[in-house]
């Protein structure tokens, strides 16, 4: 990121410098949460009255207040230093993750703030309009519940091939879709369903949640991440050098069509023995007499490995081994400082099968490469996905807080300001 | 890379506008081998009087000249356009590569064009020290030919893992070194051999094979690419976004040690079934009764498939289909606009089996990602990594033109001026 005072790279007007200080300003608070102004003075090198310039056009455009910070020590001596923050029943997005067996919809609050959370179940992997529906009709319900301020956009996560510039999927295995216009779909049901036209981004899910574990969880401040996710489909997000990586079309990263053994199962991909059908849902099923699909399977997996007995010890030798190989290609390729297990089913067994895993990198990792390089979960835990989708959809109104009210209007012509 | 006229993003003054056109106008000639005022004028976005100013001083430093085109028809009429191109004796570097079998050098000057070349064979992949040795008495022998004008660094590629920031070679699997401060130790040579001390940068074979290759060859214009070498080892080098992969260290883009089979041979990183030990010297030298490690194992394998019968048509097949697992791999992973083989075994071989290949890739890769990637072989044949290399030893010179002289006076004092 350039520093915050500095204009682009192209010259930059008084205009420009301001943009860019009310975007740092307004970073600043949605990534920390809160900010005294000697904070925001100190951190973005403004001076202090450019800083309450600054703070009052956001404070006066109903995006931050200033007031005692919630944690202010009782008793304290003195006046209490203002805390610039998010205003509550300011901005807020809509944020949607499509998974094969649920719908998961989130209505997020500009400091990341959950203000509501709806878990839909699908039965089996729903088609691209089912998905919209079910999805706007959970932001309906979420909506109903209380006015938003104002309702910046909406973001999607999908585990598929999203296609960079116009968010078309190209192609999801594991919900068996192909050139799906997703975006087009839920901006449609999300109009039937609340009377309003919202700007709709999507992106593969495993990208957002690097994004937001990147933003304020197990990734921030690294520049080299590698996160994966799923329990039916093997995701990754890369970020290299502090840019996600996102290859010619916007595909790239998937490490779970990385082909790690020629005599391994077939993937649904069409090729095999990668390794997502070496080490996800269907082997971990299959050895247990499990059903591959099912949705709680991490459970089931789990409850097995408990139980013990020779299955269990042999089907963890060979899945951590497995998994311990792919770990070991993602280092040789990506260099990472870490690698963040997302929510899915290596996240969920990681306790139990850390011990397993690990002296198994640490014996097909080349020495040098190595050292330096660790393997966590992440710090949002089963929420990072559909919490990435919100960043996504924050990302206009972070980028340019007072222009067109973060929407794209050609896309997405009317928002909703209470 | 920015536009011509613009400065960094902290803000400029005109030196660093300056600086900053300089830098476009002689990366400029040195890419394109030469250009006429006019088309400068143009590209660039200058004004004429600008473009004059700034040859001026380019000519003045000795390093670029204005003459008519080489190319100029004759019995034309007019005036011919005087084209600005790189001074004959201007600035030039030296590039070694050392690889297993063979230390080359050449003499290369702006504008790209070789003006000397040695190659040394090693019998056994040489030490640290002895690669120094045999590389500097190659430059004193191709220095001793004609005097240089500037000779503005040196660069050197190596098969392995180089520690960004310090150049140190963490590991070179092939060649057996470990934590080798190669720099140091090729700037004691050339000076105890030239008298001169100069500045040395070392970096991987397969990111300088790249790097020549993207800017005039197989890879000119195009953001997303990988780059394959080698006979006796497998490097990657990855542009992603336009910017080359690092990763955390500089040790990113290990796309020969990513494992593609559990089953499979050990390989020399440590791990077993590489992408590497699958598919090069070893895998092709087994099955025909030849020598893995022999120097010239392409002309070798080449005869035994021109050959043919059983083996031949069995080893075909069998290695076609491993290499085409890991294209597709890469292609999964990085969603390039091109993989380019550059310099080795499969670029020597790539006539004869690209027709067994590229069904494979075809089948594996998930067909959205499938179309619109090409696999190319190298415009620079065999000479790209050592031309890399050389690209590497000018980036100093092309990044400040009239700067100090584009050496780090730290590391490296005197350089050669006629």
């Amino acid at each position: 990121m350039d520093g915050p005072a500095a204009g682009g790279a192209r010259g930059r007007s008084t205009e420009d410098v301001r943009r860019h200080n009310l975007r740092a300003l307004l970073g600043l608070v949605h990534t920390r949460g809160g900010a005294t102004r000697a904070e925001v003075t100190r951190e973005l090198g403004l001076n202090r009255s450019t800083t309450g310039t600054l703070v009052g056009a956001l404070v006066e455009a109903g995006l931050l207040v200033e007031q005692a910070p919630v944690d202010q020590a009782p008793g304290r001596v003195g006046r209490p230093s203002l805390e610039v923050r998010p205003r509550d029943g300011g901005a807020e997005v809509l944020a949607g993750y499509v998974d094969v067996h649920a719908v998961q919809v989130v209505r997020v609050g500009l400091g990341g703030v959950v203000r509501g959370r709806r878990t839909v179940a699908t039965p089996a992997p729903p088609s691209p309009e089912r998905a919209a529906e079910v999805l706007a009709g959970a932001a309906a319900a979420l909506l109903a519940e209380s006015p938003p301020g104002l309702l910046a956009g909406v973001g999607v996560a999908v585990p598929g091939l999203v296609r960079a510039g116009d968010g078309v999927i190209a192609h999801a295995p594991n919900l068996d879709w192909r050139d799906v216009p997703l975006a087009a779909l839920v901006t449609t049901a999300l109009e039937d369903a609340t009377g309003h036209r919202l700007r709709v981004d999507v992106a593969n899910d495993a990208d957002l949640g690097l994004l937001a574990e990147h933003r304020r969880g197990a990734a921030a401040g690294l520049t080299d991440v590698v996160y994966l996710c799923g329990t039916h489909g093997l995701g990754g997000g890369v970020l290299t050098g502090g840019h996600p990586l996102t290859g010619h079309r916007g595909y790239a990263g998937e490490v779970g069509h990385v082909s790690v053994d020629p005599d391994g199962r077939a993937c649904r991909c069409g090729s095999r023995g990668c390794w997502e059908s070496e080490t996800l849902a269907a082997a971990w099923a299959e050895p247990f007499g499990l059903d591959g699909d099912a949705p709680d399977l991490a459970d089931l997996v789990l409850a097995r490995l408990a139980a013990g007995g020779v299955v269990s010890r042999r089907t963890r030798d060979k899945l951590s081994r497995a998994f311990a190989r792919g770990l070991a290609n993602i280092v040789h390729l990506f260099d990472p400082q870490a690698v963040v297990l997302g929510e899915g089913l290596w996240h969920r067994l990681w306790p139990e099968v850390r011990e397993d895993v690990m002296p198994w990198v640490d014996r097909l990792v080349m020495p040098a490469m190595r050292a330096g390089v660790s393997v966590r979960t992440s710090a949002l835990g089963e929420g990072s996905t559909v919490l990435g989708a919100a960043e996504l959809a924050l990302t206009p109104l972070l980028e340019d807080p007072l222009g067109p009210l973060a929407v794209d209007r050609e896309r997405a012509p009317a928002v909703l300001r209470a």
